[in-house]
């Protein structure tokens, strides 16, 4: 299925997971969070006909709503179409869609965390796994595909406050009130999600990405005790997992020391932190991935190249950089813009030298 | 009218002001953002017959709002009860407040900034200089009164997008699409704040408080042209207003090294960045200020405790720190956890020996 990128003499394995691996790369391999999405005229078409749960859950439907960026653009990754409350409507939280997540008995007593299941991929939620084996069958170019699930303190967050909200503060005051029953549920939602994240890796995600979406609301403090020991608790359960992990913390910039010491092999960055940084605190044992600010995308051309030239200057020559936003793309943007961006992080990257470390 | 804190053989002038000035203490000065507020029974049952613009229009009620909590509490400071889109209001934008401010026809033309009059403080906002006035007459205790103003760039935020949002996803593109038109709006905001907050020194404020509320929504190179820019020059048109200039970026950990180079006295710092960081990287020439995450008066007194203490220990010996939340106060605050706080605050520098660089 990826022969059209590993070809004999060629490079042994696609863009995106060499990068990931820190290995050298023909060009800057490239994807977008939320690639598969709003912005997109036939992404739109299709959830004009049906609901957004169904579509993560119909198979057919997720794989191609999947595929579609990579139809349009010269993306050097596929993600899965699912969102990350799938795993805990598997486990029997109810919830509505408003469109942001919304639990109709949010959790705040530990007998509603006793009562939670254990996950069980495979008879819980069997149609993410079918979508994961439909996209390998089909995906344009042979390009790999990213599996992912919610950090486990970000699902926290969604559990107990109940709805989104700027702040999570039902979320964060119950974290300080309730310290000890959180750190139980924590431990439920990491198992939980190594689980699923290896189902995922087993029906064929060739990456695996853990989104800490609302790693901004914690100081270092409670972040090192709650979200960080909870997502080591997941990546430990993957040690054996044999596809690149990709751990993401959104307005993480003051945790990223804590990041450094987490066993995955890419740290997402978001727009806030600079490449240059992120490496001389990440080390050299880490790929990074990011991180264009999403705004940037409203730009004119020539501005755009610009930005585009100073995240490739700040990620620097060294082999394990993925180009991405820092932040999922947002709806209003235009998919013109996006095939700029694609294509010249390319050329861009080629000019750069990018490639030259593949052939030496 | 501060005699009771100023006695001759005492401290020369009250504790905030003395730490804004990296002057030795008896004690670290305690104040909380939004202290004047819902979380108040006080407050919310005034806000029950009278609507939060009247309330932030009529000087009486303005005054009395500002000195509830320093009724309850023994708060170090007070904080004038007024709202950051108060003087945009003043220069003829139409606004809503739904609670968050909805700007009616929000600003994202040439046409528009160029038509965006200059702000006479006496003329446009009379009312809040008129509050400030009623406000120092009345104070409990002398306590020294903080006038405020948001930071050009948050108000840029409101205006551009015309209605609070996450990302503010309307303004960020303005700035990446029209950088130039986006440099002159802010412009005008900067040169208006500038003449609102010497307006508030002039009718008694005794500190000016510059809310960054979204620093966070910018990359480092964003925040040094837009943001910084304009915040420079509203601190450069009060070079010599003789009161202390406190500066808080909200979210800002990835732009302190920027804020290092703003000619104010004082840094507010959120919960995300340990004061202890924020103290290397500003120097030994501002103080700081904060920064105990809201949630944590969530956590049992002796927990809350323990949060202080770290605080206190972060900020260390040297002068130059008023505490504070790292964020505004939420609605949900039991009121006796703040009483608890502030004593604590008092009781626990006093111990550590703040007082002794002041008696030394």
């Amino acid at each position: 299925m990826v022969a059209q990128l590993s070809t004999p003499g060629s490079h042994p394995e696609p863009a995106f997971l060499a990068a990931c691996r820190r290995q050298p790369v023909p060009h800057t391999p490239i994807w977008i969070m939320r690639q598969a999405g709003r912005y997109l005229p036939e992404y739109r078409e299709l959830r004009s006909k049906v609901d957004f749960v169904q579509l993560t859950r119909t198979p057919d439907l997720a794989a191609e709503v999947t595929m579609q960026p990579l139809r349009r653009f010269e993306l050097d990754a596929a993600i899965l179409f699912s969102d990350i409350m799938t795993p805990l409507q598997g486990m029997g939280v109810s919830l509505d869609f408003e469109p942001g997540p919304v639990v109709k008995d949010p959790v705040r007593s530990d007998a509603q965390i006793d009562a939670l299941p254990e996950l069980v991929p495979q008879r819980d939620v069997p149609f993410v796994m079918e979508s994961i084996r439909l996209v390998r069958a089909n995906v344009p170019r042979g390009a790999p595909l990213i599996g992912f699930a919610g950090a486990p303190f970000t699902l926290f967050c969604y559990l107990v406050c109940g709805r989104p909200s700027k702040e999570f503060g039902a979320a964060r005051s119950f974290l300080y009130a309730h310290p000890g029953s959180s750190e139980r549920l924590l431990d439920k939602l990491a198992d939980a999600m190594a689980a699923y994240l290896r189902a995922q890796a087993e029906a064929g995600a060739q990456a695996l990405m853990i989104f800490e979406s609302w790693a901004g609301l914690l100081g270092p403090r409670e972040f090192q005790r709650f979200a960080l020991r909870a997502v080591k608790r997941t990546v430990a359960g993957l040690k054996d997992v044999g596809v690149p992990l990709i751990y993401y913390a959104n307005n993480g910039g003051s945790v990223l020391d804590q990041v450094a010491t987490l066993d995955v092999d890419v740290a997402g960055i978001d727009w806030r932190t600079p490449l240059s940084v992120a490496r001389r605190t990440l080390g050299p044992d880490k790929a990074v991935q990011g991180n264009l600010d999403p705004a940037a995308l409203f730009s004119a051309p020539e501005d755009l190249r610009r930005h585009v030239d100073i995240v490739l200057e700040e990620a620097g020559p060294a082999p394990g950089h993925v180009f991405n936003l820092g932040h999922g793309i947002w709806q209003d943007t235009d998919p013109d813009a996006v095939a700029r961006l694609v294509d010249y992080v390319h050329e861009a990257s080629i000019r750069a030298g990018v490639g030259k470390g593949a052939r030496a």
